[in-house]
C-alpha cells in the first residue's frame, strides 16, 4: 500500500456499479478505497440510460471530485464505472486519464482499463493505416476503435472480437447506456472481483472496494470471461477457448491493499505466510525484526512469529508528506534531514536488526535504508525480501523499469549484498512464494505469472511491446 | 469587450506562431489579448519539429497556465497554436477545449478553430458510419476525421478536400511537427490576421495580439485561402474558387476590443461611427448620452459628439466581479443589491438620458438597466441600439439562443419599446451599419454577414444545424 | 478606479452597518464596490449584541470570504464593519489586515481604519513605556490601546480623549457589541459618508457603496465628528472645537469611484471639470484626445469637449490580469510584449495626440506611456496633467513614496518634459483645481488638503512621522 | 499518531533552533515531524539579530508555506521558532496561530506554547484591570503581558516572575532578537528537549524532530527550567525550588510518536510493555490479537507477544483521506458505506477477536468498532484497554471534553462492555500503567500526572479553569 519513494509502480484500479441510486458516489469511495493504486488521476462515468456523463481530472480522487461535481453525476445515473491512475511524468497527461468515453450518434462507450497491452503498438499502426485517429497515448483508445471498427450492431460480437485480437493483461470496465461490462484477459493477469450491494452488481479490481461500500462478495472474474450486467440481470460469456490462469504474483507480494482478498486468499494473510517462508528458508540470529512501512509490515511479522525474534518498529512513515511538500535540498539531505521514513534509534541502537522488505527494485532505495539503520546505531543489518529477485521487465502494467535497472538483473546476490551494504541478504526461493500462497500446484506456475522472477512471460512478447513509463513518450 | 452579464456569447480565439524561441509564451500573451473571445478554457500546442506537446484546462489563461507549465512548453518547441473558448454549461466540457491534438504513429496535427460548422452533424454520423469514432461534441473533432481519413501522404490535398467538405464558419489555426497552417471559410466569416514578429510569422483572430506580442500587421486571411508557413517560409493557396467575403457584423459591433482592425477599420473607429450615424437617423432632446459599458462606449461617444449632447459617465461596471464571487441573494437583490452595474445618481438624477448600447437580445438585460437609471432618478430615458433588431439566430459560432428567445423576431420595435419600458426606442437600421462601417457597396451585403438581421444567410443551412450552446447535449 | 501600474496607493476603505438581518453580506457587498481602494486584505466582523466574530484574510473581498464564511458571520449579526486595505510588500502582513478585534472580559471593540496618524511612533513608545504591547505594525492598534487604557467605564468619553491625543487622518469604524461608532479626524482628510437602508444605519468610506446596496445617502460625517448609532437610534457628538475642513484633494482627482459623491460633488463630473479647466489653461492644436485608463478617462473627455478636439480610445487596458498573471520576461518585455495598457495604433498612427493623465509621480509610467504612443505612429504627444504637480510627501494615508522619488519635488516642468519625452506638458494649476472642483473660497484652501502640491499640511507633522510604505519595517 | 476520529485531541507543538544558516527550514521539517500534535494551524518566526519576521497560517505545515514564503523566512534568520497548532472549531481561528509575535519600539518576543494554563482566565482579568488589551483568546498572550508588565529592563528576570505567576501546563519556546529560550512549568507535564545539530542548538516537543533533521539529543529540558540560548552559548536556571516531574501518561499511550523518546523512554516499546503488561492483566482465550490503528498498533504487537495470540491486520486505515474528502452522506453511511477504517474479513471471519485499543473516552468509537468486527464476522469480541479508564478532565492542553462526556466518569467497566457490545473488556489498572513504563516509584505517582485517571491533579485547580475547547467561546 505504500507509494511514496518506492521504484514499483502500479497501473490502475477499474471500478463499476450498476443499479444503484447512488451510482456515482458509491463508485468515489469504490476508487477511494484503491487509491493505492493510482495517485495520477481519477475519473467516473455514469449513464442514465440514454446519455454517458462524466468527469475526470489529475490528482486523488478527492482533488478531482469536489462535492458539486460528485453531485452532478450522482444525479446524473444509475450506473457508473470508474478508474484511477498511477503517476507519470509529462507535459500533458489529462488526455490519458480513464474512463475514455468515445460518443456516437447511435451510442457511447465508456472505458475502464488495468493492464498494459503488449500488442498495442503493432494494432495502433494497422488501425491508422485504416483511417482511425488517436488522441490518447493509451491502450485503452485502441480497444475502443477495435470494437467500434468491427461494429456489427452487435455489441458483444464486436467485444469479443477486439479482445481476441489484443493481447497482454487487461481487467476492463465498460459502460454503455445500456449495459455495464466486465472483461479479464486469457491470464487473468490483474484481480477483478464481482460483488453485490443490495441489487446493485459491483465489479472492482481488489476486493477491499467491496467492503468499504458495505458491499458483499460474490467471486472472482475468470480469466478470458466477459461478464454483462444490464436490466435483464447477468451473464457470462467466454471469449476464448485458451484461458490460462496467471494473476500476477506482485500483486500479493506488494500492490494490493492487505484488506483484499485475491483469489480467495487474503493479501496480509498471503504476506505473512511469506514472511514465515522466508524465516524458514533464511532464518538468522538477530535481536529484533523490523519491516519497511507499509507493505512489507506484515511479512515483517510473519518472520517476527516464525523465528521468535521480536517485532518491532523501527522505522517509521511520515503521514503527512503531501502533494505541495518541499523536499529538502540536497544540503539539507547530506546534513541529515529525512524525509518519508526515519530509523528508530530507541529500537535499533545496539541491535542486530532483521530488515524485512517485500522487494528491491534497483537497490537505491534498500541501501538508504541500510545505511539510515546502521546510523541509528544497528550493530548488524541482515535484509530479507520476502519475494525472489526481479530480474526481468514486466509487460503487464507494472512499471519495474528496463531490465538494465534491475539490479537483480546484471548481479548476484552477493554484490546486492554489498551494493546495499547488508549483513546478510536473503530472497525468498520462487518455490517458497508458490508455496507460501498455497496455490493449486496443478496449474502451471500454480496460476501466477512469476515472469518478472523467471521471465517467463506468460503471452507472446513483441519486439515492439511498450512498457508503461515508456508510453508518455509515444505517439 | 464585455463577457458578463450580456447574452451575446462568442465561440473563441485563434492563434498560432512559427519560428520564435518564445512560441509559447508569445502565445500565452497573444492569447490573454484576445481573453474576451472565450473564458471557459485555454490550451497551447507546441511542436520541437519532432513532436507536438500540448497543455490545456477549464478556465482563463492565467487559471489554465502557471509558471512551470507555460516554461515546460516553452522550451520544447519553436512553433505553437493556441486557443482560448468561450463559456458554456456541462458536467464535463474539458474534452472540448482546444487545441485538439491528434496523434498517430507517422505524425501528429493540432487543431485549434474559430466558429461552428453547419454540416457538422451530418458529417460526423456519415464518418461513423465508417467507422471513425469521436471523443468531443465539437465540430473540429470532425474536421480532423475528414483529414486523416483521406490522408493521400499529402497533408495538403487532404486539407483542402476536408475543407470542400464542410459548410459553415472557420478560422483555423493547425500545428502540425513540420507545418503551422492558417484556413478561413469561404465568406471570411470570422476574422483572421497575419502578423510579422522579427523572422517569425503570426497568426491570430484578432489584431490586438500583435500589438500586445509587439508584431507587425501583415494582411488579414482572405475568405477561401490557406496559409501554409514552415522552415522554407509562406505559401498560399485557395481551396475553392467561390470565396464571397461576408465578415461577421457583429465583430465590428460588439464582439472584437475597440484596438483591434478587422479589414483595415479599426473597432473603435467602426462603432463611434455607428454612434454618429445612430445621431443622424434618430436624434432625440436630451441632457446626457450615457453608454452601456464596455463595448457600448464608443458608440456613444459618437453619438455624443454628433448631437452635441455631452458624453457623460452614467452607469459605471464594478471590475473585481471574480469567479468566486458571491452572487446576491434574491431577497437582497429585491432589496436593491446590484452588482456588475450601477447608475450614477449624480449624473442622471432630473436628466434626460439617452442610453446608448450596441444591442438587444432578450431584452431582459435592457430593461433593467432602463429601470436603474429611473431609480437613478432619470426623467426620461431614449434607448438608441448601435445595430439593427436581431431576429435570426447565427449558426456561424455566436450564441444567440433560438430565435424564438430573441426579442426581435417577434415583436415590433414599439413593443420592445414598451418591454423595456423606454421613452423611446430606436435602432440602427441596416443601411446606416453598412454605411457607418463603410463597406465596399460592390460587394454583396457590402461583405458583411447580416444574417442575423436579416435572415440571409451566406451559406446553405442544413436542417439539422446544430446552434453552438446545443452542441453540449450532442453526443 | 486603477489599481494596476500606479505608483499612489490608497490605504483603505471602511464600511459599517447597524440593524440589518443580512449585514455581513451587505458588508461584504459594500466592501466590493470600495475594492479600489485596497486589495491586499479584507474583513468583516460582526455582533449579535453579546460577541463580536470575525473573519479576515489577505487577497481580494471574494478571495477571503467564501460562501461558508460569509454565511456563518451572517447568520451571528446585525451589525457589521468592514475594510479594505492596500497593497504592501512583507512576509506576513496578515496581523495588519483589519479590522481589529480587541477581546475583553468585560466586552470587545473591532475597529477598521483609513488613514495615517502622524504621531503613532511617539504614542506607541508612550504606550510601551506604561507596558502596553503590541501585535501588528498599524497605527489602529495605537487607537486602540489609547481608548483602553483610560477606559473610565465610559467608552465614549475614553474615545473623545483617545481621538483628541491622536493627530493625522483617520475615517473610523468602529464596533462593539452594543454600538456602531463613525469618527472622522478634525480635518475630515477621508471621506466618510451616512446613508440609510429601511431601518438600517450604514456608513462608507464612498457613496458608490450605498448606491450598490440600495441605500440612500443622507449625509457627509463632518470632521471633528463621533456619530453613535444604537438600538436607541443615532446621535452626534463632536470631539474637538477646532475642525477645520480639508478633504484630500487626490480623492477627487484620482482614488475615488467615479459614480460616488464627495461633499455634494459627484467624481466624474468634478474630473470632467478639472478637465475641461485644463482645457482652458492649456489648450492645443492637435487631432485626437485620449486618457489613460480608467481614472482619466472623465478628465480626457473634459477636455476633449472643452477644446472640440475628438475624444478618442487611444490606449486599452487589458482586463483580465489576475493575481496569478505571469510577467513578461525582461528579454520578451524588450521585444515589445506589452501588458496592462496598449496603444491603438488606428487611432494615433499619424495623428498629433493630447494625452490626458491624472498626475505624475515618478515619472517612470509617463515616460512608458509616451513612447508607447509614438511607436503607435503619434507624429506628437501633449501631455495633459488634471491635477499640479505633486512636489510633497503625504503622510496622510497616500503612499506617493518619500520627496526623493517625486519627480516635481526635484526637476521643473520643463525637466519633467524631456523626461518623460512629450512635446509639451502642462500641469493643471492649483487655482484652476480650487476652481473646477468649486469648492468654497471661503474655507482654507476652499477646504481642501493640497499639501502634495504646496507642502501646506493641515495638521503639525512630527519628525518621527511615518510614511505608510515605511510601515512594515516598524516594529 | 492518529487525529481522524478519535475523541483525544492534543493542544499543539513547539520546537527552536539556534544559529543555522537554514534556520527556518529545519523548523519547517521539524514541525512536520510533529504534525501528528496538531493540524489546525503553524507557524515560524525567524530572527536575523534585529528583526523578527514571522508566517503563519490555517492547516497543515505543508498547506501554509510554500516555496517561496519558507524561503522568505529562511533568507532572513539563523534562529527560528515554530509551533503546530491542534483542530478547534471557530469562525475565526487565524488569530490564535503561533508563534504569538509581539513587536516594540525596543525589542520583540515570538512565543509557541504547548500546554493549557490553569488560571489564565483570572490572570487576563487582572491584567485587563490594568489596562492590558487582548487580541486572541490563547493563554499564550497572558504569558507575553505578564513578561512585558513587568519589564525591568532585564528580560529573564520578568520571564522568571512571569512563569512563577502562571499555573498550569507549558513547554515554551520563545525567540526575542537577542535568544532564543525553552521553558517547562514546574511539573513537566508537557515534553520538551534538547538537542544539537552541528553547532547550532535545537529543542523540539518530542524527539522524533532530532531524527528528522539529523540533531543528536542531547537532554530533557527539566521541570521548572529555563534554558537560555543566544551567541555566547547555552545556560539554564530554574525560576523555582518546587519542581515536581508529573510528565503527562498519555502521551506514552496516545499521543507522541512511537519513535519519540519520553525522558528516555522510546514511546513504542513503552506501548509494547503496556500491551505486555495488559496481557499479564487480563489474558483471554482467543484467535487473533488486532490493534486499532495507529496508535494502538504496539500495544497490541506487546499483547499478542505475550499471550502468544497471533498478531494480526484486523483493521486497516485508509491514508488517503484529505481535507477535502466527500463524507458519505448519512443514508450512504447506514447503508454499510465506510470510511477510515474498515475491519478485514478474511482475518477476522468465525475468529474470536482481542481488540487492542489504547483509550475510551466517550464510547462511541470503540462501539462502531466492535460492530465493525462482528459485522466482518468476528464470533467474540474481547476488548482490551492499554491505560486505565478515563475518569476526570484533563486541563493541561488536552482536550478530554467534559467530565459529563468521559463514560467511565458514569459508568462502571462492566455498564462500559454492554454500552460497546463487547464480550469482554479490560482496561489496564494504574499501576500496571506505571509499572508497564518503569517510571522511578520513588517520585510521587512515578513521575507521572495520572489526573484523568485519578482526578489527583498535580497543580493547584481554579474554579474558573478553561478546558481547551471552551477556550473559543471566550474572550
Amino acid at each position: 500500500m505504500h507509494y511514496v519513494g518506492k521504484e514499483l509502480n502500479e497501473e490502475c484500479a477499474v471500478f463499476g456499479i450498476w443499479g444503484h441510486e447512488h451510482a456515482a458516489q458509491l463508485t468515489y469511495y469504490g476508487l477511494h478505497s484503491m487509491q493505492h493504486r493510482g495517485q495520477e488521476g481519477a475519473g467516473i462515468a455514469v449513464t442514465d440510460g440514454k446519455h454517458i456523463y462524466d468527469h475526470k481530472g489529475l490528482g486523488l480522487v478527492n482533488d478531482v471530485f469536489d462535492h458539486e461535481k460528485l453531485e452532478y453525476l450522482n444525479n446524473k445515473g444509475f450506473a457508473a464505472i470508474g478508474h484511477v491512475r498511477y503517476s507519470t511524468q509529462g507535459g500533458n497527461s489529462y488526455a490519458n486519464v480513464q474512463p475514455l468515453v468515445f460518443r456516437s450518434q447511435k451510442d457511447s462507450l465508456s472505458i475502464a482499463h488495468n493492464g498494459n497491452l503488449v500488442n498495442a503498438h503493432k494494432l495502433k499502426g494497422e488501425l491508422e493505416e485504416r483511417g482511425s485517429i488517436f488522441q490518447t497515448t493509451s491502450d485503452t483508445e485502441v480497444i475502443a476503435h477495435l470494437i467500434k471498427r468491427d461494429y456489427s450492431d452487435n455489441f458483444l460480437e464486436s467485444l469479443k472480437h477486439a479482445l481476441s485480437v489484443i493481447k497482454g493483461a487487461y481487467a476492463l470496465a465498460m459502460l454503455t447506456e445500456h449495459q455495464l461490462i466486465a472483461a479479464l484477459d486469457p491470464n487473468g493477469l490483474r484481480p477483478l472481483s464481482l460483488g453485490r450491494l443490495g441489487n446493485a452488481w459491483v465489479i472492482a479490481s481488489e476486493t477491499c472496494a467491496f467492503d468499504l461500500i458495505g458491499a458483499t462478495f460474490v467471486r472472482d472474474v475468470n480469466p478470458g470471461e466477459i461478464i454483462i450486467i444490464d436490466n435483464d440481470g447477468l451473464r457470462s460469456e467466454f471469449f476464448t477457448n485458451h484461458a490460462e490462469p496467471a494473476i500476477c504474483s506482485m500483486e500479493y507480494i506488494y500492490f494490493s491493499r492487505p484488506d483484499s482478498n485475491i483469489q480467495g486468499i487474503n493479501v496480509h494473510a498471503a504476506r505473512k505466510s511469506l514472511g514465515r517462508m522466508l524465516a524458514q528458508e533464511a532464518p538468522v540470529e538477530a535481536d529484533v525484526v523490523t519491516g519497511v512501512p507499509d507493505s512489507s509490515i506484515s511479512a515483517a511479522i510473519g518472520y517476527a512469529e516464525a523465528t521468535g525474534i521480536p517485532y518491532e518498529l523501527g522505522m517509521i512513515k511520515n503521514r503527512y508528506v503531501g502533494r505541495t511538500f518541499i523536499q529538502p535540498s540536497q544540503e539539507l539531505r547530506e546534513q541529515g534531514v529525512k524525509m518519508k521514513l526515519s530509523a528508530v534509534r530507541a529500537i535499533v541502537e545496539g541491535k542486530r536488526v532483521v530488515m524485512v522488505d517485500d522487494s528491491i527494485v534497483r537497490g537505491t532505495t534498500s541501501r538508504r535504508i541500510v545505511g539510515m539503520l546502521r546510523d541509528a546505531g544497528a550493530t548488524e543489518v541482515h535484509v530479507r525480501i520476502s519475494s525472489p529477485p526481479i530480474t526481468h521487465p514486466c509487460f503487464y502494467g507494472i512499471d519495474t523499469s528496463t531490465s538494465s535497472e534491475l539490479i537483480a538483473s546484471k548481479h548476484s546476490v552477493e554484490e546486492i549484498r554489498k551494493e546495499i551494504g547488508a549483513d546478510s541478504l536473503v530472497y525468498l526461493s520462487v518455490d517458497g512464494l508458490m508455496q507460501a500462497i498455497g496455490r493449486d500446484p496443478a496449474l502451471k506456475n500454480c496460476g501466477q505469472c512469476l515472469a518478472c522472477f523467471t521471465g517467463k512471460y506468460p503471452t507472446e512478447i513483441y519486439p515492439d511491446t511498450v512498457l508503461p513509463h515508456e508510453k508518455e513518450l509515444l505517439v
